[in-house]
């Protein structure tokens, strides 16, 4: 069908420039009060417009919001709250006009009547902008502050990374995590897995595994340098405590640098400023445990803005059945009668988040549909529009902090001091945000896990921290799902959670649906599971911009010289090999 | 508390060798016939045990499965289908009796019964195992069949990798990719990117983008060699249309083969064959596209094992709206007066799947839970259990095809040849597995995205392919939501979908809640959101095993000797960097 003219859109704001040189000039006097700026359709205008979509519903007519900015680098950060509904219907633009103007929340006709309010002093007024004055913020200048910088300094037990330091206690444990100064977490560690089949038979349909029971650190072995680890990992030893007594791995952990292979941010843009990249590296913190059948790969990944990814990767052999066609319901034939058979994996993580200081809250943050109404609609769209709205609420008592994360993922989980704001006055938190296979135990109730991994049955929860509760299992849990050394909703018994010293505990998991390519042994790229404790409102701005592996653009002087760069010094030749040749191509 | 005894488990098999030894050997006849080993509990035993968990309820007892396994590598993915119930109650080993042993669905009260049965000929036999003359699946040895490289051979247009070819056309856009030449994908490309606002004032109430208007392809920028793509990635150009006419970027698309910093499969064990590694590393395809403040960069990730990564990440500005408390509820101050805008991303990809094939059916596969009895259920545990069951199901209409993830993920949509099997009779299929930040829009019934973007109210959608439906979206469609040029939910028209050519339409997207670390520009790490097309029984085993880039150890000969190892001939050292040292130490 033929595309109505009234739907085209606009390819470049400057079409829309007959209407807005109409009018933004005879308003100049009150935007350069108001906003500090002007446009006049000239070159150096210090105001500029956006337009928003869409501008038709059917093709019937043309018309939108251009809202203005001032016209510096990031211009997008720099609203000044100033709308101009616009009728820019047919092609003949001396028909275009002006419908409406809103100022803080005031509605006006037009000019006249806008210019008439803020000349007789009736116009109420926005609050002055301390922003205006600075503009760095918004370009991509390094800002003054330490260099964050990228090297390893692994002590015998103590790891700094760019603004991190932390110790490595056992394999798998950490304490102590500061960034740039400050700590963020007291302990970090898995708990416990439990892997719980389904089955025709005997075995699977009776087993639930909970594999602290065999020592999640006590199983852990020398790691393969070049195939666990990159060959260019630092490793350190590790003494567990097994039931047959003490035994030391020298590679028991490695550290290493691993290049994410995308920026963490960029932008391309034409203005000073606006135009570059920080590369994206993280420090990886690993261990691997084999628990009988399974490996299982515990990762720490800190990225350099703050976020910490805690990933759970497993390999090795399924716990095979045997195939027959009534195991239809209970998993897939791998071989002629060898089945894999369904079983569910969730693992629980101790976060004990101190997140500016021990006084933490939790937040949950919650995203719904509204249909609002305001003075400013126009019958183009009705009186009404439907969008999105956020509710924050505290969770006050822990009978409450039993979590799931919401439908659809809308909203979700946090640690803030309530007594500690940013610059911006936002109390300052960290958030725990799912990454891969954000799953909770399929089965609830079974006798065989009735109150021995009670933890399993959420996403995460948070409780009030006791030195009573040092952690939601036991090595004795396994054997005593009724009586469990260590039942996890004894932990949840009403206390208030208000600014207390709080732990996290975060689920991670797969629903183990074992198929031909788990043979012979399950590949780790899709039995993984992550998430994420990530900085909200934790800085005043992105930290990962500190770093100087990073580059600069500025924009050409005249036509048709180079971008100019600054890439801080940092040569890519230091730390990124040429491209492989690798003797493999000989096969 | 005490530890009662009977929850204390075992710590090794051995511990319950004086009960299996009293029964194992006077069924040795049988076992050699049935399963082809005995279990004398000699070293050189060829069946081996294998006990379940839990063994107690509340310490009042000690029982559970004995199940056996062939004493090969892997012995896990050998079961026999042979289970014992045994009761191991108290320190006196003298006391401990066989209760119940379970074969093929038959219960016997102990060695005596089932002996009679095998050797009068009442009992119900087993099928044979052909799988019993063949050992090497279960160990990590490199399978017979061409070898995976890693080298990146790209031609101009077309790009192989160990076993992958596939073909580049503009940025963003994959043609007939083929996995060790068979096609998978005929096309794979985004179509369509929307953010829809959320505020108190005009712009943002009213903004729903459709990026697709700007030109997602036309958007592509070159990219930063070192920065936005690795230093060694190989760069081509791409020559896009765009309003302004035909330009050609020269590095408009960057591949380069990523080391993922992980073992694809590993295991540890101390069989001939078992210990072992594959390297993990991925080839990726990237385009960044600028569409006015955001940045997005699409990569295409595909592993070894068959594996695509489809992942979107997001940077570049916000659209910032002007703070004031009336604002609380539709985002965050990311400065004085400067506030970041709630909104949602959602990004809808085509992937014209063709597994095995053009003729493909829809698979959903669901898990429940369920409560079973079986005969050799006993008191200890109640005479039911409750555990999880796998339904599948093919969905037959297109209407029935408009989809979102099952709670807590359990179960997933997959693309199957219900024609063509793989070597063990499973339909071969292709999942389509939920990756990072699988949602769908939020707002449903917005005027000002009526019918133009219904793709983004589903996680993923399967229709029967057209030539006239080509694309869920168009460049026009950003300003005719009430009378879009292409209305996705035209596709779904009640056809049937079973064995036809489908197309499988997916998202991707964000719920943006900014924060000050928005500010100057978003991270990716946070801001991406990816789903994986992974085969589904679509091969035999694991075909990442056929990499060279892999180790193999061998058990030490006699004790004290080092392990042995395999690796292939292919050398860490010509590909991995040696330490860093960067010049940003120099800060
Ligand atoms: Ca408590
Ligand atoms: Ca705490
Ligand atoms: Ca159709
Ligand atoms: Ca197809
Ligand atoms: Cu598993
Ligand atoms: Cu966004």
């Amino acid at each position: 069908p033929e595309i109505p003219y009234n739907a085209r859109g606009y390819t470049t704001l400057a079409e829309l420039q007959p209407i807005l040189i109409d009018v933004m000039p005879k308003m100049a006097e009150a935007t350069q009060e108001l906003f500090g700026g002007v446009a006049l359709g000239l070159a150096n205008d210090t105001l500029v417009g956006g337009a928003v979509g869409p501008l038709s519903f059917d093709g019937s007519f043309r018309r939108g919001w251009i809202n203005w900015r001032r016209n510096v680098a990031g211009p997008y950060l720099h609203p000044v709250g100033f709308f101009l509904y616009v009728d820019m219907t047919g092609t003949d633009s001396t028909e275009w006009k002006l419908l409406k103007i809103v100022y803080n929340h005031q509605v006006f006709e037009g000019v006249d009547d806008f210019m008439g309010a803020f000349r007789n002093g009736t116009l109420r007024r926005l609050p002055a902008r301390p922003d205006n004055h600075d503009i760095d913020w918004t370009t991509r200048k390094r800002p003054d502050g330490p260099a964050a910088t990228s090297t390893i300094s692994p002590g015998p037990r103590s790891v700094s990374f760019a603004g991190l330091r932390f110790r490595v206690d056992r394999e798998t444990h950490l304490w102590d995590i500061k960034f740039r100064g400050e700590r963020l977490i007291y302990e970090l560690a898995p708990q416990e897995a439990i892997a719980q089949y389904a089955g025709n038979d005997p075995m699977q349909s009776t087993t639930a595994w909970l594999d602290r029971f065999f020592g999640m650190g006590g199983s852990v072995r020398d790691m393969l340098p070049g195939y666990d680890c990159p060959h260019e990992a630092v490793f350190l030893p590790a003494t567990t405590n097994t039931f047959a007594g003490s035994i030391t791995r020298e590679r028991a952990i490695c550290i290493f640098e691993h290049d994410s292979g995308r920026p963490i941010t960029r932008h391309m843009g034409y203005a000073e400023g606006e135009f570059g990249a920080v590369r994206g590296y993280n420090l990886v913190v690993r261990s691997i445990a084999t628990v009988g059948n399974y490996d299982y790969l515990f990762d720490y990944i800190f990225h350099i803005d703050g976020t910490i990814e805690v990933r759970l990767s497993a390999s090795g052999y399924l716990q095979g059945g045997f195939w027959e066609p009534s195991q239809e319901g209970y998993g897939t034939a791998i071989r002629d009668t060898t089945m894999g058979s369904l079983h569910d994996h969730v693992i629980n993580y101790k976060v004990d988040l101190d997140v500016a200081g021990e006084k933490n809250s939790l937040l949950f943050t919650h995203t719904h549909q509204e249909e609002v109404e305001q003075p400013w609609f126009e019958d183009d769209w009705g009186s009404t529009v439907l969008q999105q709205k956020i509710t924050r609420t505290f969770i006050e008592s822990e009978d409450d902090a039993l979590l799931k994360f919401p439908y659809n993922f809308q909203g979700g989980y946090s640690l803030v001091n309530r007594d500690e704001t940013n610059r911006w006055g936002i109390p300052r938190g960290y958030a725990i945000h799912p990454g891969y296979n954000p799953v909770h135990n399929t089965v609830v109730g079974s006798k065989r896990l009735l109150d021995n991994a009670n933890w399993a049955r959420y996403n995460l929860a948070v409780s009030k921290r006791k030195e009573t509760e040092p952690t939601s299992s036991s090595m004795w849990n396994q054997n005593l799902p009724g009586a469990p050394m260590v039942n996890f909703h004894k932990f949840f018994d009403g206390e208030n959670i208000t600014q207390e010293d709080l732990v996290a505990w975060v689920n991670v998991g797969t629903h183990h649906l074992p198929q031909a390519e788990d043979s012979p042994n399950t590949r780790t790229n899709l039995a993984a599971s992550s998430f994420f404790i990530t900085p909200l409102n934790y800085f005043d701005f992105d930290v990962s911009m500190e770093s100087l592996n990073a580059i600069l653009l500025s924009p050409p002087k005249n036509p048709g010289d180079a971008w100019g760069y600054d890439d801080n010094g940092v040569k890519d030749s230091n730390c990124v090999p040429g491209p492989c040749r690798r003797s493999s191509t000989r096969a």
